[in-house]
């Protein structure tokens, strides 16, 4: 199936997912294609499994656990605590509704289906209409440097040892061999496409995988379309997740400037959180046009009206980089 | 470790597992070594599943389903639920608890170590001090014959298709060339075996597929320990499961002589229901010796006694094959 929407949305897990959602009730089916970070993609236990992908999936299928921020609401946990009993490793928390994604997808995936093919499978069985996409069939793991010299696999930093590890930067194993899958090629080259969006994801481990992929900033920046990212940095804190913790490791302010810069040269809109209003002068003079709004997303309403003000600003503004 | 038990005994799924939980009793860990059959096993969703392994190491760690027959006790059903809604194969029903089993299992023989290793594993995790062995390490699928002229993997014809569909015979795929496994091999030779028990399980797909492998029968008929068949079938019924209805269309009466008979030339002594006890005459007739006693286990008492009547046959006889 050829995809050829207005919109192209780039999501890691939760933060992205909330407005992957927004745009998915603005957008309708045709009209929206969301490509979710695979770079947090480990393979525990036997089985294949995509975190960021399967919180946009069940985000979309209105599936997901508020609560928690990851696996499915309602979710019951049988299975682990017979692994534990088992002497099995537990770090990585599989509830038993969410075991049938990994149990399902990993057979698919033995028996030559593509990471894509799965991703399609089960998003229609769980009545998605919107086209979600993995940012590669290959696999591309995302490795954190830590401060002691070592390599931890993400899930390993991120789950295992809850992100206390200083952070000395990061490595997309395999990337220089990896594509982009064919859903995220055929979407970025669609003829009427006018705004690729960068959900407020986690620039490091959430964004810059699926940017490094070679070939997808070159048809980023062949593409008619603006590349507008949200910042997932808002009033010098992350909505969620590490990446303000890392931002210092790194050696970075921890503000919405720092992600902007950090995409200089590659963006082409940023979108600011009216809190970081006073950054708006310094990022445009990065190169960015930029858009002030609320961008913290609490309720469904609020998805929905951040997602019509990133496609508006976009219809508003030109490329510049390239 | 080597192994050296008095008693081996050989079981399939829920009826031999009565009995080889009574010897359990009877017999302290280094007496006794329980041989399951493993014709059942497939790999279904990935998973690599053995019923009749299971089915007895749950009955020795106390974690038997005793209603289902099947399974663990107090089994949940959310990973069935949500995998029937990605509409996965549902009609092999994997509890959230069993589950963690075959995942853990599974893994394992990824990683390269053999089904003896995996079960060793499983059975210290849960506390099984009796040792549990595989009858082989090697996959020896049982498949049925069927009137239409199609062979079905055994869960397809047992479970899935709910053993309507007429038998014609059996087959142990790759049979030929499967060895018993390392600790199988090691109790038959064991110096100190008094006996070998076949307990009350389905002749044709419990009990052939162990004897079957090359090597097996060639042991017990070296070893000094009489083997002993405890009939499957009472008073022309099976306990459980499918024998009786196999009997019936393999032309055969439903009767416990005709199990003896099926054994002729393989068992030294057999036992049978106080229900059957006229058959006694015919089956020493075979050149079996015999044992009548109550061989209905509805109570662990039961188990217990039958385990005793058994031991105390062994000892007094003798072996009369070879």
């Amino acid at each position: 199936m050829t995809l050829n929407p207005t919109c192209v949305a780039i999501s890691g897990g939760v933060g992205g997912a909330k407005l992957a959602l927004g745009l998915s009730h603005v957008l309708s089916p045709p009209d929206l294609a969301i490509v979710a970070n695979t770079g947090d993609d480990f393979e525990h236990l036997g089985l294949a499994i995509c975190p960021d992908l399967d919180t946009v999936m069940y985000t979309l299928a209105d599936l997901s656990n508020k609560e928690l921020g990851w696996g499915q609401e309602g979710e019951s946990w049988a299975f682990l605590a017979a692994l534990e009993r088992l002497k099995g490793e537990t770090w990585f928390r599989l509830g038993d509704r969410d075991l049938a994604t990994h149990v399902l997808r990993s057979e698919m995936l033995r028996r030559g289906g593509t990471l894509s093919d799965a991703t399609t499978f089960l998003c229609q069985a769980l009545g998605i209409r919107h086209a979600l996409i993995p940012m590669s069939d290959d696999a591309v793991p995302t490795l954190v440097r830590t401060g002691n010299g070592t390599r931890l696999a993400f899930q390993h930093y991120f789950v295992r040892d809850r992100c206390s590890p200083v952070v000395k930067g990061f490595e997309f194993e395999g990337v220089e061999t990896a594509r982009p899958s064919p859903g995220f090629r055929n979407v970025l080259g669609a003829g009427r496409l006018s705004s690729i969006v960068i959900c407020p994801s986690n620039p490091f481990v959430s964004v810059d995988p699926v940017l490094a992929i070679p070939g997808v900033m070159d048809a980023i920046n062949r593409a008619s379309a603006p590349l507008i990212a949200v910042s997932p940095i808002v009033g010098g804190a992350a909505i969620k997740g590490p990446a303000a913790k890392m931002m210092k490791e790194l050696g970075m302010p921890q503000t919405a400037l720092a992600v902007a810069r950090h995409y200089v040269g590659r963006v082409d809109g940023f979108v600011l959180d009216l809190v970081d209003k006073d950054y708006a002068f310094e990022v445009e003079a990065l190169g960015m046009q930029v858009l002030v709004t609320n961008t913290m997303m609490r309720s469904l309403d609020d998805r929905i009206a951040l997602a019509r003000d990133v496609l508006g600003f976009a219809e508003r503004i030109q490329r510049k980089v390239t």
